[in-house]
């Protein structure tokens, strides 16, 4: 639980960095987020979650339309992340 | 290319009809497409790119700031979509 507590406020951290400088190594960062996140198996929804809540903390005033936007997102995102478990578990059987 | 396109279409429109409706049927949908584009082999990288063109073309004037979270969120799933082409090839292999 405190590493997730921990992912998001790391995450929300580089977002905001990137939103505020747009700078490549921000960028960089997300992508060391995701594959560190990926050996911690994470799936790719609950990255979409911690999205929308770093979003929420760091706009809490941000559009409706947005929210709802990223909910409909979070939503296609189910499929793929059971997809990614099943890529663990077949993974796991080749070790 | 054609396939892909009507994707888009298809995404926006029901992406739009979610905002405006609220509504669970709406939503169901958004799984529905999903698990339709992952039998197109369709990675969710894609998925978040045609998240934002719908959101770009629904919302020409959305603030700055939803546009650089998205492409910050477009990079986090890079990884994921790589993840998911190595499933999609374990998988060839155990048919």
């Amino acid at each position: 639980m405190s590493t997730l507590k921990l992912d998001l406020e790391n995450y929300k951290e580089l977002l905001q960095q990137y939103i505020k400088t747009q700078d490549e190594q921000a960028l960089y960062q997300a992508e060391q987020f995701s594959k560190h996140s990926m050996q911690q198996n994470i799936s790719p929804e609950e990255i979409i979650n911690v999205h929308i809540e770093s979003l929420q903390e760091i706009y809490p005033e941000m559009p409706v339309y947005i929210q709802s936007s990223l909910d409909f997102l979070l939503e296609t995102m189910i499929s793929y992340g059971l997809a990614y478990q099943e890529y663990q578990a077949l993974r796991e059987k080749q070790l």
